[in-house]
């Protein structure tokens, strides 16, 4: 009897925890927008592997093929998830190429589930590679999915994606260990000289209009400004100057009057650029890339 | 033995209970767009504060800086969620100034984490005022988040609306109860004269181009119309006439030809004005604001 | 003793059972967009049903009222998602007329909750009709929803599609048993002619200017083309000759240098016609509808 209701208490301890288990979450970023069902398949698929699998998203607005915008917005997003958490990224312009499909752990336990074609080049510095595995697809694609040659994102990413968040496969089992080192899109970091310092425009806030710098709290600092003091601030596009203007170093918006430029650090600790209540970047027409170049000095 | 067995229960049932318990939902509203990574890193840190949180979405496509909208926009949706429900609402063009961070219980048990901005407008009106809260930010921000001006979005909002929907912390705890009251937006209501309504137009339809008014329905029976019978309708912006017509009051698009006007109860049981199958609000530029003007009469 | 202890077995596990069920997800398709809150309206109904339902999205911008493209829709990911997962489209131009609310059970094992106007057309033929019933509304509407003549995806699909995915109602508790047929959309079907097969474009793969057609993979395989061979692709607008050209067959977009044709075949495993990183759409302003067609051959 004693040996009864022991296993039983041992079988429904299992249960009871199987059942208050929770996974971690995936969560999806894509360039296929949501106007069309590849999303809401990908999440089908991740849901046939396990209906306990809760599934976000990042953004599916990623432009079409602009994979440093999508290495960008994980850097910008992941630190702010849990550790565990599963990211499944598909920004794939070379879709059925030799580009290799990867799981990349970084140092903060954090996994990435893409092609490694530069989408990992922000993460692989910001938050450190762990290891880096290479999808084997003999095993780790969804059952007869050989005919389709264009939707790795849903039958192999989501899919991966799924089965380790859920623990139907180890990191291991995700295929054979690489080298700690992923495919890197080249950008430039911000330098000091003297009293001012050069960076440039990696990405802008869209919604807002506001101009993002790749220029850090860290390096900022060693311009000793406080907050209130008065900037200048150069912006320009190859060699046409765009914008020239002095504005405060500002810690919120309302700082100064509705329409004024302000400088103030944006959420993920860069120098930013801002009107109050306005678009920045439409009143001066800033776009950003690798040829917009900013300076600012005391 | 007995008393093992009972002790063994107890700890199981316990178990199972947490196991099966259902949190209330977090709803989420912004004016951040989908483009990039700021929802998805609230929703990250509320998987953090729990994983076991139910994540949704309002809209996060409330026009920059728009409090009315969103105002509007948790009037229309709250009533449809279940008791217990924790809306996090983020339009904060002050953010960082003196406005406060509050939570309010509505009287029919739904929360609101948001700036006390003219967010609350309407829903204190409409589902009445149980208590509010002014958050204390010493305790309820997150960990690290110091450095960050910007983003009380994802640090103080999301965290603690994650926090109270989780049972991390009780209403009480969220901080000071503040007097009964909330910042208002002014806003006019529907009058009947004789044998007309006027009234104004609050928000379009957007989707369809529909024209919803501020004339609620208990107003709008005081006219003593039929479905079926003719009404006059009139919109004016400012002083100019933008439309004057007669359709008849239906109880589906489809008693009007297709392009043809028509008045109805919308989904909050305000009367509107559509075309079967067209834009309203395109094909006589209508739009709407406090300068918009709707008179009706039979 | 022993007669207690299996008793409490017996009680634990039926808790344990209850917590670990995964109901089957409830996705939502809608031409609503995302700009207000009709859509979180739905899933907070869905939510009050049963709060451990996880609800998910195709997607909501099905161009406003075209039931073909939310017929294509459901037939593009249906397929993708687990057996009883229970779909709720609403694409209602004809809202509040006598349609028919329905639940179709497809041979699959898919659960469809719509108005039958047409959406039904593709799964029906694609995943074959198990059984159709007739929502009865007297039973299957929202408590206090008699007022509100507009919003049925509220008030009688979402709650009707929340309850079946939750069993509080089994699928004989929806309605009436209907003969197994749909409203359908006519469409044509692609034939082939000697070499050439004609077809036309149902819709477009919207996000990258892709051209997708009627041409299924087991109709093309009769025209014996090996990957890397020519075709000769030619697309009309009525009378029209919009595009001639000739283009490989490829397996991956990256077979072709940038800008430059291609034929391959799509997620649904129909042909298809693309430039690789550029839109073939915009690029010869090509649209999709059934006067739209395209000729292939060898």
């Amino acid at each position: 009897m004693k040996r009864i209701c022991y296993f039983l208490f041992i079988v429904l301890l299992a249960a009871c925890r199987q059942a208050a288990q929770q996974l971690p979450a995936v969560v999806f970023q894509t360039d296929f927008g949501l106007k069309d069902g590849a999303v809401s398949a990908m999440k089908g698929v991740a849901t046939g592997v396990d209906a306990r699998l809760k599934l976000y998203d990042l953004t599916h607005e990623i432009p079409a093929y602009n994979i440093w915008e999508a290495a960008y917005r994980l850097e910008q997003t992941a630190p702010y998830w849990p550790a565990g958490t599963v990211f499944v990224s598909v920004v794939d312009p070379g879709v059925g190429t030799e580009r290799r499909s990867v799981v990349m752990r970084s140092k903060s336990g954090h996994y990435f589930v893409t092609p490694d074609n530069g989408t990992l080049t922000l993460v692989a510095r910001s938050l450190g590679i762990d290891a880096i595995r290479q999808i084997d697809e003999s095993v780790n694609r969804r059952q007869n999915s050989g005919q389709s040659y264009t939707f790795h994102g849903r039958d192999v990413y989501a899919y991966t994606g799924a089965r380790l968040a859920a623990g139907a496969i180890s990191f291991e089992q995700v295929g054979a260990l690489l080298p700690d080192s992923v495919v890197r899109i080249p950008y430039q970091q911000a330098t000091l000289q003297g009293d001012s310092i050069s960076g440039n425009i990696p990405i802008l806030d869209i919604q807002y209009g506001n101009i993002w710098t790749n220029i850090p709290d860290s390096l900022f600092k060693q311009l000793h400004i406080q907050a209130g003091q008065q900037l200048s601030v150069s912006i320009s596009h190859g060699n046409n100057m765009v914008y020239t203007g002095t504005m405060p170093f500002a810690h919120t918006f309302g700082e100064v009057a509705e329409g004024k430029p302000l400088g103030y650090m944006n959420s993920l600790m860069n120098f930013s650029v801002a009107l109050n209540m306005g678009s920045f970047a439409d009143s001066f027409h800033v776009r950003s890339g690798a040829d917009w170049t900013i300076t600012i000095r005391k």
